[in-house]
This record gives structure tokens, C-alpha cells and sequence, in this order.
């Protein structure tokens, strides 16, 4: 088994020992003579994984008691509609700060349940920073503020944690996109209503997406919405209304484990850090590469960067490609090169790309 | 490894086979250096995956080209909503033939979206038979006629393929939920407008949601449809509108493969009615055990028994668990027993659970 360092925005690298014991457990997990794909969810062996995956997420993001967690399927896309088809209640208008490629695809698909101001967007200067919460132009009384405070694509992280409350706006619950850096760093969950992540960035697999909700949210859905994506059904039945994905959740479980193994959020918050430093700051140092997004709101978990000279582009990613560094390439709305760099990804695969990028830099400039 | 036989109803067992090659690349996936579950969905290496499953499966049930084949997320539950959402169109009621608890469910659900006909029910003989296609009582202008082929908990499957052009209706898409034996009998997928199907039954992992659709029924989806659901969407993105369950697409391309190398779906049938028959034959013969679905229509995958003396029930469970047989407890809201035999269940494992019911009625009977 020969391993590369895998940059991929998402599906991503998974720890190496999470995949090791899963491939351990495949045909039999912990003597139940079946593996955890086989198991039904409704026996005692899944019932105790799904269990301890959700305590387990409990404890690394400290969730508070009136906050329920969720394991839905259909990612953060299908969330964007089956956000106001259970929030917006009998509210007008929903806000939305737009930063991204993603908050932007957020406000879009709400548009077809109800009406949506844009409190605040970066578009017109390229999405390179998240505009002060001081200057969001919100609606009298709307159902809810939404952010995606990490933007995947464009490479924008907040640098701060949205507090309505400090802005005098406590009664309007702050919806917030994390599928790109949940886990990545210590949050205050009390500051959002709802939290939502797609996993196969920093929990596991594709095809399941976790859903944070404060449980007074709960009972708000609109009459058309499908009922097995009504929070408060899927709350009331533990995520077991309809068959859950469990493969999916089994394996975010491994990964809660191993983090929990790493230290917990804090811990891998400091290496995250480290990771970013190294990169960011030889892109700053260096005359052939470049980055866009302003220093201060530049993501530690997707770092866009570009060959000044992209004639070069080409043989940048066939050369990364076969010193074993792969999805390198920018989104194609961004252009360019996209390092993502999630948790899973070792100091050390940071260390090998920088490296990378020098001596093609010394090669090539 | 000790493997048990896992009689479950889904998620259920899946072939020794395909487990031993996904644990075998679980790290490293044809030399890719990565496994399938941290590959962008994006990158050639998955596409492929992707493309060799559909090809697969359309191969294996004989799709016809102007059919479109949709990877999904939601499951079963899911797509009650999510097919009245793209089926009504301007139409003002669809007709459901009910038949047991799933399509009871079904049309339950549909009644969100429209005005729902019974066409036909067996609710008050207490779902043990399907009704003839003679005596559906199907609206003037339905948007569709609704079936489920097989019932999993009340153990009862179509006899005969709906045949509603035979009926004079041919202008009328049929859609049937074959969630739990889909691809264990040949079909002739043209005689239905939709067909679908969970796949935690007979196709792979819970998670991932199979739609077949027939072209010209796509574009139809109401202003509400969120858009990641929309049958058009998907099959325009060819099923990568939002990221698809990428791992749970490769597990099932592992089982379609496997198919293939058991001689397809017309040799697994031939073992199936096998299977069936064994215990069927052994259930019709026993004063001790006993089942109560028309015998023209039990189903080849789920069989749902009993014991005459239900205060044995326990003992049964217990001792069949110690001998390696699990998973046989039926569902609540029929009682006794139900053992469910899919494709993956080989022939051996049905003989071991006949062997013990017979050595388990004659200790005790």
C-alpha cells in the first residue's frame, strides 16, 4: 500500500487509522459475525454505534443539552432547501450573508420557499473576505440569519463567530454552513440555532450530513416538506425515522474516536494552525505563487493559491501529481490551485507540498 | 472471522465476496494511493467507478436506453415525497394500489402533495395477497399508478408485472417501489414509468437511493421540489448535483459485479425460487410452524412465519442466535418471525435455518 498525500476539497483523505480499522472490522465487527454494513439499524449493535458517535460529537464540540444532533442524508445542497422548508415558519424572509460560491448557492435555492434579504455580500469584490457583522443590514423579523463561516471554494473563513446576541438580535437564531471546518476549531455552538455539515470533509464519508439544531427550532416545518427531513420527526425518532446511512455514520464515529485520540478540537485547532502558517506564509514569501483572499479571513482549511506564470498550470499538477501530491487543482470558477488541508491532513503531507512547490518554483521561475 | 447467517431485512447481509475486496482496497484502490471513500467525486478515478455500476446495472436488469438510471440519497422513506413532487405535475391525483405497510406509507405521504386514489387495498384482509390488476379502480387522469412489488414486513410480492398498457392505460406511468427485491427476478423494466429502490436490501449500503426513470417523465417537478431531488437535475448532472454516496456507489458496483459472476439476474432468480421453496415447502409441512400469505403471492425474499405457540418465541430467538442464525425476529406489526433471504443469502444458510426449525419444533414440539 503506497499512499499519497491526497489535497482533495471533498470527498478527503480520511486518517489512515480509521481506514485500517475499518477494513479490520469489514466482515466482522467486535464478534457480532456480521460487519457494520450488513447490521440492521434498528439492532442493538448499530444502536450503540450510532449512540456513542453522537456522544462522542457531543463531547469534542460541547454541545449543549437543548441541542439535538442529527444524522440526515443529501449534504449541504439539499439542506439549502430543507433549511427554510423548516425554518422559515411563518416568517417572511430569511437573511443571508453572502461570502462565497456557497452561501450564494444557499440564498439561490432559498428563494423558492420564501423571500431572502442579503444582509451583507463580498461578490462584488470577488469573495476574498467576510464583510464585519457590524455592517449586516438585517430585516426587522426575520426567521434567520444564515452564513457559511467556511466558503470551500473561494477559501474564505470568519474570523470571528457571528454573535447576534452582541448585536442586539438575540431573538433571530444564526443558521450557519460549516461543512468545510466543522471540527477544525473550537466553536461556541450557543451562538447558532442550527449548525449543518456535509461529511466528507472532516467527518467521513459522502452521504451524510450532520445537522446541529437548537430544540426550540423544532415543529416549524412548512406543510410540503418531505417528512422524513422534518427536524422534529427526524429528532424524535433519532435519526432512524427512515433508514439512516450507516456505513457513514459508523466511520464518522472511527473519526470522532481518533480526534478524541489527537487531543480534541483544541488540540487538532493548534496543528491546524501550524499547517496553515507553513503554507500561507510561503506563499507570502514567494514571488512565483500568489493567494487572493484577504490575510485576515483566509481559510486554514482550503487555501486557493496560483502560479503567477499559468502557462505553467499544466505541468505544476503532472509534476505534484508523480511526487505523489494529487487534487491539486482550483475549483474552475476560481482557476488556479486548491490546497485542502482538513484534519486528516498531517503536517507532514503540508510539509511535502511546500517542498514541492519550492523546488518547482527554483526549477521554473 | 466467524460470520453468522444474518437473516435481517435491510440493512441485510451482503455477499463474503464483496466484502473481502472492499476491505482489500480500502486504503489503496487500484493503486490510486487512496481509497474510494476519500476520492472526489470529480476525479476520474471515482467517474469510473460511477459509469462501470451503471453500466453494470443496466447490463444486469436490461435498462432500456431511453431509461435514465439516478443514484439518490433519502431511501425509500424519502422518495414517497420526493415522486409526487416530480410526478404530479398538472395532474390532480395519483392512484396507489396498497398492498401492506410500504406502499401503506406511500400513499400516506403522497397525500402532502395531491389527491390520492386507492385503486385497490388488501387492508382489510389484512394484507396477506395482492389484488388482481382487473379490479384496480384507476382514476380518469391519474398522474401516476403507485405499487410497491414487494411488501418487506407483510411479506407479499406481485405475482404478475403490472401491466397497465394490457389494461387499456398505457398512457399511465407505473411506479413501483422494488426497494426489497429489486434485481432478485428478471423484469421488464419498459412496463414501468419509475422504478425504486433503497439499496440496503439487494444492491448495497443504506444510503444510497435507486431511481430508474423513464425520460420523458423528467421536468416535471413542482416549484417546491428542492432542486438536489428534482429527477431532471440529477439525471442532468448525472447524479452529481450534490455529491452523491460516493462509497455506498461502489459497494453496489462490487454487488452488481458479483451478480454478473453468478450468471446475472436470471440465475439468481432460479437459486432464489430455490430458497424460497425449501422454506415455503417446510413452513406448508409443519404442524408446529405456520404463515399466512396467500400462497400466490409470498414473496421470494421476505418470509414472515410463525410459531402456533408464541410463548416459544423467545426460546426460538435465543436458541437460533446461539446456533448462528440472527436477525429473525419479525416486525412489530405483524409478530413472530421473518427471515429475510436475499441474493446474498446462499442456499446453505436457508438449509441451516430449516435444519434448525426442524430440530427446534421436535425438541420442543
Amino acid at each position: 500500500v503506497s499512499r499519497v498525500w491526497n489535497f482533495s476539497a471533498g470527498p478527503a483523505a480520511l486518517p489512515e487509522e480509521v481506514l485500517r480499522e475499518a477494513a479490520a472490522e469489514m466482515l466482522d465487527w467486535h464478534d457480532a459475525g456480521m460487519g457494520v454494513m450488513e447490521m440492521s439499524h434498528r439492532g442493538s449493535e448499530f444502536v450503540s454505534i450510532a449512540a456513542q458517535a453522537e456522544a462522542d460529537l457531543r463531547e469534542l464540540l460541547a454541545v449543549p443539552p437543548n441541542y439535538r444532533i442529527l444524522f440526515m442524508q443529501g449534504g449541504a445542497i439539499a439542506l439549502n432547501a430543507i433549511i427554510p422548508l423548516n425554518l422559515l415558519g411563518d416568517k417572511r424572509v430569511a437573511d443571508y450573508v453572502v461570502t462565497g460560491a456557497w452561501s450564494q448557492k444557499s440564498q439561490k435555492e432559498a428563494r423558492r420557499y420564501g423571500e431572502v434579504n442579503i444582509a451583507a455580500s463580498t461578490e462584488a469584490s470577488g469573495f476574498t473576505s467576510v464583510p464585519a457583522a457590524a455592517g449586516w443590514r438585517l430585516s426587522d423579523d426575520p426567521a434567520y440569519v444564515f452564513v457559511c463561516t467556511n466558503e470551500t471554494i473561494d477559501g474564505v473563513e470568519f474570523p470571528f463567530e457571528p454573535d447576534l446576541a452582541a448585536m442586539g438580535r438575540a431573538e433571530v437564531p444564526l443558521v450557519a454552513d460549516m461543512s468545510s471546518h466543522i471540527l477544525s476549531r473550537v466553536i461556541d455552538v450557543s451562538q447558532c440555532g442550527l449548525i449543518f455539515a456535509g461529511a466528507q470533509k472532516n467527518i467521513g464519508p459522502a452521504g451524510l450530513t450532520l445537522v446541529i439544531v437548537r430544540e426550540d427550532l423544532l415543529g416549524r416545518a412548512m406543510p410540503h416538506c418531505p417528512t422524513a427531513f422534518d427536524f422534529k420527526v427526524v429528532a424524535e425518532h433519532h435519526s432512524m425515522y427512515n433508514t439512516p446511512p450507516t456505513y457513514a455514520i459508523y466511520i464518522a464515529g472511527l473519526v470522532f474516536r481518533w480526534l478524541k485520540r489527537q487531543g480534541g478540537v483544541a488540540a487538532i485547532e493548534a496543528r491546524n494552525v501550524a499547517k496553515a502558517r507553513l503554507l500561507y506564509d510561503f506563499l507570502d514569501a514567494s514571488e512565483f505563487y500568489g493567494t487572493r483572499v484577504d490575510p485576515a479571513c483566509r481559510s486554514r482549511m482550503n487555501v486557493p493559491f496560483f502560479l503567477r506564470d499559468e502557462t505553467l498550470d499544466d505541468a505544476f499538477l503532472a509534476e505534484a501529481k508523480a511526487a505523489g501530491l494529487v487534487q491539486l487543482k482550483g475549483h474552475k470558477s476560481v482557476g488556479g490551485m486548491r490546497a485542502s488541508i482538513y484534519n486528516a491532513m498531517p503536517l507532514a503531507g503540508v510539509e511535502a507540498l511546500v517542498a514541492f512547490m519550492r523546488d518547482f518554483a527554483a526549477r521554473r521561475g
